[in-house]
């Protein structure tokens, strides 16, 4: 699927609602999600972190539709190599 | 950009780092990365979003890489309507 797609996607399933709720409470559902997916990750099955990783997914895209921006576009810095040192592999100094 | 190709390149530029680094410490760096893109979201420039929305989607990427899961996958119970209620647009209860 393309990341187009996905906020196409979410658009049609939950564009009127995204709506309906605004920015700042998408985020408080995007940061319970989050929660979820770090749970899963460390305790959950295969298709939990399936299931959660679709969530966070889900979310992003939906307050990427509400701000008017794109996935696609967020991903442009990363085309090239890291963003920091702009080599790929990244060669950044560890964090 | 596929969702597959945001994996891939997360892999090309970042695997040997995230093998490094390990799942709990990339969820940590994903929730700094939700901190940053939920005060963008709130009073930042279209820019500030775009990229965060990017990190975000970029520390998704990488983790699911270590757990051997696809975002392709999470978004699969999406294609058809709404989870929880089967329909699109979703006529789930407002929550």
């Amino acid at each position: 699927m393309e990341l187009s797609e996905v906020q196409a996607l979410m658009a049609r399933t939950y564009g009127d609602r995204d709506t309906a709720r605004g920015v700042p409470a998408s985020i408080a559902w995007l940061c319970e999600e989050v929660g979820e997916f770090a749970r899963a990750a460390r305790k959950g099955s295969r298709d939990q972190q399936v299931e959660e990783l679709g969530d966070v997914l889900a979310w992003l895209a939906s307050i990427a539709n509400q701000l008017g921006v794109t996935l696609e576009e967020g991903m442009a810095r990363y085309v090239a190599g890291c963003p920091r040192c702009g080599r790929s592999p990244c060669g950044c100094p560890a964090a």
